[in-house]
C-alpha cells in the first residue's frame, strides 16, 4: 500500500471537500461519488475517472485494488486516507471507505446529436428540482433505453449526491447535456426531432400520442410544469389524465409513465 | 380566541410530541398531519380529526378559525399554544402554525371488500420501506382512482410524517387497510379478484396482461421485490421489462407504470 495520507490539509483533499458545493462542480468540471457499488459502475461503464480514494480502515482485496489502481485502469491515481481524512470528504454516513472523483463528459449539444440514431428518442428536464426526481428520471430514461438526457441550467445538478444516489448509475450510461437558455430548440427543428410538452389543459391523452421518429420528451418543473416559453414552441401538447381527487401526479411518476408509454409505441 | 396554552407539559401537547413515534400512532390508532394545505385536505375530504393546534404567533383569519372549530365542524378541539409550544410539537421547519390529530379509519379487510364496486381494482404494498415511496404510490394510486390499497404490517407507516407530505393529501381519500400475514389472501379468491404480481423473471410483458375484472396489483420491496410466499400465491406474474443497462426501476416508478397501464386497459 502506498503511504497514507493523514492531513486534512492535503490538496487533493480539500478539493473533495470543495466538490460538496455545486459551485465547485461546475468550475472544476468535476463530482465525486462515494460506495463501492456506485464507484465500480464508474469504472465498468467507463466514467472518467480522475482518483479513488479509499480508508485505510478497510481491508482492500489486492485484486480489486490492482484493477482499480494505475496497473489496469490507465491514470487513476489511487490515494489511501486515515479513516479520519476519509471521514471529511465523505458526504453519506456509510460510504463503505471508497470515492472516487470523476471528471464530467462535456458534451456540446450539435456534436451528441449528430452522433445518435437517426430518429432518437431524447428526453429534456427543465427546472426539475428535486435531486430525488432528478436521479430517478435518469433511472428511468436508461431502463427504457432514451438516447440522451438534456438537463436546463436552472435545474437541480445531476452530479450532487442524492441526484447521484437516485439515478442507480445510470448518470454513467446515458448521455447527458446540460443547456442554457433556449438556444437549443432550433437544433431539434434542424434534425426534425418533435418537441412533446406534458400540459394539464392539453385535451389529447398520452395513450393516443404518437410517438415515433425523432422525439424529444420534456418534462416540467415539479410545481409549475414546463415554462410558457417552453410549452409554446412544442410541437405537440399531452396530459396524463387524472381520474381521481388529486391535483397532479409526483414529477418522476408522471415522466416514468410518459417514458414508458414512449417505449412501447415505439418498439 | 381560548386561552392559549403555554406549558409544554399540557397532556394533549404532550400527546402530539408521542405521535412522532410510529409505536404510539399504532397504540393511539392516531397520527398528526402539519401545514395548512394537508390540515385543509384532511377536513375536506372528512377526515376523523379530533383536534387541531395553532400557534397564536400567527394571524388567523376569523372565518378559517370558525370552519375548522366546533361552530361549523362536529366534534373538532380547537386549541392555541405559544409559539415556543407549537414548536415543541412541530416536526417539519415551517409548517404555517397548524397541525391536526387524526383518527386512524379502522377497517375490517372483509367490510371493505363488500362495500366498493363489483369488480374493484386494488393495489397491494408488500414491504415498502421507503417513506416517500409509500406516499407517492398512494398518491398514484388515488390519481389513477383505484379502489383500496392494502399495506403489509412490515410497510413502512403510511400515517409517517414524510409518507403523508408525499401523498399529497390522497391518505384521506382512498380506502387503506393494514393487514398481517397472509391471512387476507382467501377473500380475494372468494371475491374473484385476480392477484398480479410483478416478476422480474415473469414471461409476460406489462403490456400484453389483462387488466379487466376484480384486480389486485402486487407492489413488492425496493430491494427484493415481491416475497416467495406471496409470489407463488399470485394469479399472474409479470414484468416491467428493463430496456438499458440498469438492474431494476425505482419501486414507486414501476408501479406509477402499472397502475396507469391498468386504469388505461380497463377503461
Amino acid at each position: 500500500m502506498n503511504n497514507i495520507i493523514e492531513s486534512l490539509d492535503n490538496q487533493k483533499i480539500k478539493e473533495v471537500r470543495l466538490l460538496h458545493k455545486k459551485k465547485y462542480r461546475i468550475n472544476l468540471r468535476k463530482y465525486f461519488i462515494e460506495g463501492k457499488r456506485i464507484v465500480d459502475e464508474a469504472i465498468l461503464h467507463g466514467a472518467k475517472i480522475e482518483r479513488i480514494i479509499i480508508s485505510s480502515s478497510y481491508s482492500w482485496d489486492k485484486e480489486y485494488l490492482d484493477t482499480i489502481s494505475g496497473s489496469k485502469l490507465k491514470n487513476v491515481e489511487l490515494l489511501t486516507v486515515t479513516e479520519k481524512v476519509f471521514r471529511s470528504i465523505a458526504k453519506t454516513e456509510s460510504p463503505q471507505g471508497i470515492i472516487a472523483v470523476v471528471h464530467k463528459e462535456e458534451r456540446s449539444l450539435e456534436k451528441t446529436l449528430n452522433k445518435l440514431p437517426r430518429e432518437p428518442f431524447i428526453i429534456t428536464l427543465e427546472n426539475i428540482q428535486d435531486p430525488g426526481n432528478m436521479g430517478t428520471i435518469i433511472r428511468t430514461a436508461e431502463a427504457a433505453r432514451a438516447d440522451l438526457i438534456i438537463i436546463t441550467k436552472n435545474s437541480t445538478d445531476p452530479y450532487g449526491e442524492k441526484a447521484l444516489r437516485s439515478s442507480m448509475g445510470a448518470i454513467f450510461m446515458i448521455p447527458i447535456v446540460e443547456v442554457i437558455g433556449m438556444e437549443w430548440i432550433p437544433l431539434f427543428k434542424k434534425h426534425a426531432i418533435r418537441l412533446i410538452a406534458t400540459d394539464l389543459s392539453a385535451r389529447k391523452s398520452f395513450v393516443e400520442l404518437d410517438y415515433s421518429g425523432g422525439i424529444n420528451l420534456i418534462i416540467g418543473n415539479e410545481g409549475h410544469g414546463i415554462s410558457k416559453e417552453l410549452l409554446s414552441l412544442a410541437d405537440e401538447k399531452t396530459v396524463i389524465p387524472i381520474y381521481g381527487n388529486i391535483e397532479s401526479l409526483n414529477a418522476s411518476i408522471a415522466s416514468g409513465i410518459l417514458i414508458y408509454k414512449a417505449r412501447e409505441k415505439r418498439k
